[in-house]
């Protein structure tokens, strides 16, 4: 949720000089997107998404994300799909900051998921772990695991950081070390979302019409991105765990890909990493706000409640399957 | 600029259902619009602007700028007009706001006028104080000369005021006082915009295509109007002022709408108004920070840079008109 560039005029018709889509009509920022600055932009041809990629996005990474949506958009999936320039590009520069034009896709997302969106989700993420299954650029998560201590060696070396007890630090410690520990390697690997939170799914018709946000997507274990997925819609907002509502996720997720057993054994275990890897990166945020950002970060300590919670899960039979 | 409330699928739904514009496709909140929630509402009849009337605007004063939408699109005006309901209302509710659908212009504002875009706004302005000369709905100026006093004094009574130097204060007593002392009273009057910026006005193929945020209309002298806009569109960014602009401006306007004399005569003293007028409100929003707000107040040390140019300015001639 975030304007962070704008941009002139000027520089935008020359933009879509590079393009075969038309003049612009109008083009206004949106609220969408934590990462970029995203704008609705309509021409002679439709609407479109601009996006603007923000410093915290790895240039060299674009290729990979505007790969995967041209990709997943080609084998059907509800990705948009960039457009190309007259030579062919997908990505652009505009307002001296790496760009791409995106197809815009109707729909809107579920601020409270009820446990049949949750099986639309189960569903979705199944087809796109499979229409990725053949996209041949790889990017390592890298957010992953052993990249977990160096964030949180970050965290406590911040000056602004004066808000994390102890005690917290300690239990932080313990979970980093247990987790690094008992990491599975040996399982299913693919082409992950990796962000598929509520706000990054249009639903219209009681259908799903749109997934979005690819910029966190990379190659990890395909059940790891059902763990981000539960921690993510499967908690209420009085922090309690809706067993119905991952019950049907996983459900609609193997009717769509089989999960196996070794899947199912290791996801409590992913669950509680993908919520020390939303805790750390919300805590990280939390201590280094930007500078006129449009966005408020978001507190960690949902985060932190969910680790607890999930510390006590030790079968998949919490997740409403046997 | 800002999405202070936002609106849940449900919400959305029942307020659509009040309405003949079919379902919703899309609802993005766009950063559009200092005072309000604007969202772009994409229904399957066509695009639209969904308002939420945050607390800043007074729910009395909303059948005044409605109405006068309405009526300016009526008489040709570029002016967006609020759609009406089944039962013909155009001000409804949401999310426990205020709220009122508008139909969507297409354009673009531009950061940096032209004197060209000078001519234009000056011939659109006139446009519009001939367009509202029948309406029947009447608003005082609650930022005018008699508020000003009032408003600077709670500027003072702010205790995150440490900002204000003890010069500066009496600078802007002296020209209170003077003012106060030097506002006419037998100039034209009629609707006026009160706060055509650059961002209010939208261009599209060398035209016009539309003014929009009607929220600071009301009555007061027509020229008055004029000394806004010459504030906002004539000053370069390094705060020099730029003739050519202004005798533009006037010029166009003076082809739709005669100025008189009289008015001619005031209109550097208005200028002076009109600057101390948004100094005033810029430094309260300073100092009064909403917690939350997507947008960040504008530095008022632009205005009383305005503010004491136009000090040294007696005549109209120094905006290109003899």
């Amino acid at each position: 949720m975030a304007v962070y560039t704008d941009i002139t005029n000027e520089e935008l018709d020359a933009l879509l000089r590079e393009y075969e889509i038309g003049d612009a009509l109008s083009c206004k920022g949106i609220a969408e997107g934590v990462e970029n600055s995203n704008f609705l932009l309509h021409t002679q041809t439709g609407f479109y998404i601009l996006t603007l990629y923000e410093k915290r996005v790895n240039k060299d990474d674009l290729p990979f994300f505007l790969g995967l949506m041209e990709h997943l958009a080609e084998e059907g999936f509800v990705s948009p799909t960039p457009i190309a320039t007259k030579t062919g590009e997908t990505l652009t520069e505009v307002a001296g900051r790496p760009a791409a034009i995106i197809s815009f896709l109707e729909g809107r997302s579920v601020r409270r998921p009820t446990p049949d969106h949750c099986a639309f989700l189960g569903d979705t993420l199944a087809k796109m772990h499979l229409a990725a299954a053949n996209f041949q650029i790889e990017r390592p998560n890298t957010l992953s695991v052993h990249s977990w201590r160096a964030l949180f060696n970050d965290c406590l070396s911040n000056p602004q950081d004066t808000s994390i007890k102890q005690s917290e630090i300690s239990e932080i410690e313990a979970e980093l070390s247990f987790l690094e520990g008992q990491w599975p390697s040996n399982l299913p690997t693919g082409v992950i979302h990796a962000d598929l939170f509520p706000d990054n799914i249009f639903f219209l018709n009681d259908q799903v019409s749109g997934v979005i946000d690819y910029y966190f997507a990379c190659n990890d274990f395909l059940i790891y991105d059902l763990a981000i997925c539960i921690n993510a819609w499967c908690f209420e907002t009085d922090a309690s765990f809706n067993i119905t509502k991952a019950q049907k996720m996983l459900k609609a997720y193997g009717k769509v890909r089989e999960i196996s057993e070794a899947e199912l054994e290791a996801l409590p275990l992913l669950c509680r990493g993908a919520a020390l890897r939303f805790y750390l990166t919300r805590l990280y945020d939390w201590l280094n706000q930007i500078e006129g950002a449009l966005v408020k970060p978001k507190n960690p300590a949902e985060y932190l409640k969910k680790i607890r919670f999930l510390q006590d899960v030790k079968t998949v039979s919490a997740y409403g399957i046997e």
